[in-house]
């Protein structure tokens, strides 16, 4: 017997046909004596619709009501799937944010969970009772709904784990499981056994979308296992778990890419202290994010200052940057939206040498030239053109040995 | 300065336009000095999608789901309508019914409102802020959704003006006022500016379909004045208000018709005590709700008891009686569903003799058949033959001088 939170996001439950095949999956947890708490999200484009209503009466419209309005989607959800599980025999009831409640800060449209009183949550458990409870959404401090941004209801699911002290998470969405990169690019890439926290982490923050950011931080901090699989096809998913869990740690586990960068060049930048800090302090006050930073070593006591920033922050960046002109110095901004990073992931370079090699000789074997590096303990960064994204894939995930055998014939 | 409570009906708020179109209405309430408080029904259409899916996933699904399925609609149109004001520089909050709270019984489904804490609104509305509240719903015992019946949504806004002490709560709907008779039948109707709560139930029962039941017996009860009028006019409705406001108090109000009914007949019932009893329990414990009753002096020691139930109920109500048939000992029962009631209605009629007969005279006239009478304190109602019923309500517009003065040419 374990206890399991089961969580839908909204192409699991885009009609009342779905809503009841989830309905039959719970079922079947139940059957199996577990004890089974359910988190879903809205139905597909519901959501949608709903924040386009408050944008077009006001772009600048009150994220309190917003959040009035978009937490609707979840609410009809889970009230039919309780309807959908009383209707095949399995006991069940909705819960909203608040009804628990969910406990957020005030932070309306992107709040944070702060405490979820889960005990009234086992205690329906422990008598045979499924809760059903809304993703994406809780209570704040003033006694009115909170949101927790696009993809909250993995945060949900997640927090809601580890407030009822949940064996496993499971995420049911619409592929079966992470892959050792994209299979769209690589067709024989493979499906992930277990992966872990922090890998899960590197290839989700560089652009493998199965489970939001900060749902991964939140089970990495509370110790939350959690299993992505597919909600369509009745086969096992990946887990996502402590490092200790991984027996065979492997050196690379996955290739990531993201299309979303830009890159900024700061041409003969005054090469003195208080420099960076100014570039950087004026970046970020504008809340422009940072990644990539590469400084070369300069002559003539100047420097060319090269990073990254998010495709969408460009624009900005360039206007914070001439503003700061005087006070920075630079002779020239060179902008360039058309670069990919490609990153290497895995747990095992903590103990491997050698791993950064292997990827810039087999860039290179294909002519693909590299404009900025950056390294963390368990992942390379590199910068290349975007043209060069879906080769630099294919070479690297063949490079590390990742692809899978070819299917027999 | 007065304190208005301003109700929009599902056409009111349809879309977005609409909702563009309430804001400004209640902008000028509030430009005008007033104290407002809005509350709001589902964008037309949504709640019926909404019991749609409930029903389809179970024919007897669970109330209490369906009240948190269904109550969102409320919801997305306060929220979207608080926008909508904010935009246009009025101050304004949703609220939900379990966050006032509107305290309602568990009678999920059809709950009655228990009690409004109606304070925080008005201190909102003493600080320049309009309430926007979600019509239909409230906040049952156990901490869950409650709605209160099709409709509902005019009881939320005359249960809030009681709440708020409010001078007047518009219903604002897609007719401008209340008329002396459906001016589909009859063109020469005039609307009313004052009428009675007492007509007004009268005319609301019998099928004036402008205001729910409950809600003006509420007001009634509670001495809420109710301005009936349109969203998409500009001019003043009907008020509903207490007999004393009324200085002329006219024989007759209005004429009334419903084609709701079914007549049902049994032949040579022994004429015996406790038969009536026998027969109306009978009934009673099937739910089944009888109007009209007549029974005739008796020969032979039986005579025939006439009365009418609702068409929707006359297989039931003739399941029931025929089940009953040993007992009560009737020869036979005739069933005619092909009946329609028509009903003069008027306060003036307590200190004026002569209305029935004015009733019967006209009617004859024209040859039509009388089948049952029957009479209340403010009201004479006839049922007649279905095909009759437009006829009718003409004759009885006419005869007691409702009709309108005809256009300047």
């Amino acid at each position: 017997m374990a206890r399991i939170v089961m969580k839908f996001g909204g192409t699991s439950v885009a009609d009342l046909d779905r809503i009841r095949n989830v309905a039959a999956r719970v079922k079947r947890e139940v059957e199996a004596g577990h004890e089974v708490a359910v988190v879903v999200s809205a139905m597909a484009g519901v959501t949608n619709q709903l924040v386009k209503w408050c944008q077009d009466l006001s772009p600048l419209h009150d994220a309190r009501e917003y959040d009035a309005v978009v937490a609707t989607g979840e609410q009809v959800t889970a009230g039919l799937l309780a309807i959908a599980l009383q209707a095949i025999g399995v006991e069940a009831r909705s819960w909203q944010g608040w009804q628990i409640p969910i406990h957020t800060d005030g932070a309306h449209g992107k709040a944070r969970v702060e405490a979820i009183e889960g005990e009234v949550l086992i205690e329906r458990m422990r008598q045979g009772q499924v809760p059903v409870i809304t993703g994406f959404q809780g209570l704040g401090p003033r006694n009115r709904i909170t949101t927790l941004g696009r993809g909250g209801s993995d945060l949900s699911a997640v927090a809601i784990a580890a407030a009822i002290r949940a064996d496993r998470c499971d995420i049911y969405t619409d592929v079966d499981g992470i892959y050792t990169t994209d299979p769209r690019i690589v067709p024989r890439a493979k499906k992930l056994e277990k992966i872990s926290y922090e890998e899960m982490l590197e290839l989700a923050s560089v652009g493998a979308k199965v489970l939001q950011t900060r749902s991964v931080e939140l089970a990495m901090k509370q110790r939350v296992r959690v299993q992505v699989l597919s909600s369509f096809e009745d086969k096992p998913g990946s887990l996502v778990v402590d490092e200790d869990e991984i027996v065979e740690k492997p050196i690379v586990s996955g290739i990531a890419y993201s299309r979303d960068e830009a890159k900024v060049t700061l041409r003969r930048v005054p090469d003195r202290p208080g420099i960076a800090a100014a570039v950087f302090g004026a970046l970020a006050k504008a809340n422009v994010n940072v990644d990539m930073i590469v400084q070369n070593i300069g002559a003539d006591g100047t420097t060319d200052l090269t990073f990254t920033v998010g495709r969408a922050d460009l624009a900005r960046a360039r206007d914070v940057l001439e503003k700061a002109r005087a006070e920075v110095g630079f002779e020239s901004l060179l902008a360039d939206p058309d670069v990919a990073k490609i990153s290497v992931v895995g747990i095992g370079m903590r103990s491997h040498a050698g791993v950064a090699n292997t990827m810039f000789r087999a860039l290179a074997e294909k002519g693909i030239n590299i404009q900025v590096i950056s390294t963390s303990e368990i992942k390379v960064s590199v910068l290349v053109a975007a043209e060069y994204t879906e080769l630099a894939v294919r070479a690297l995930h063949t490079a590390y040995g990742l692809d899978a055998a070819p299917a027999a014939a």
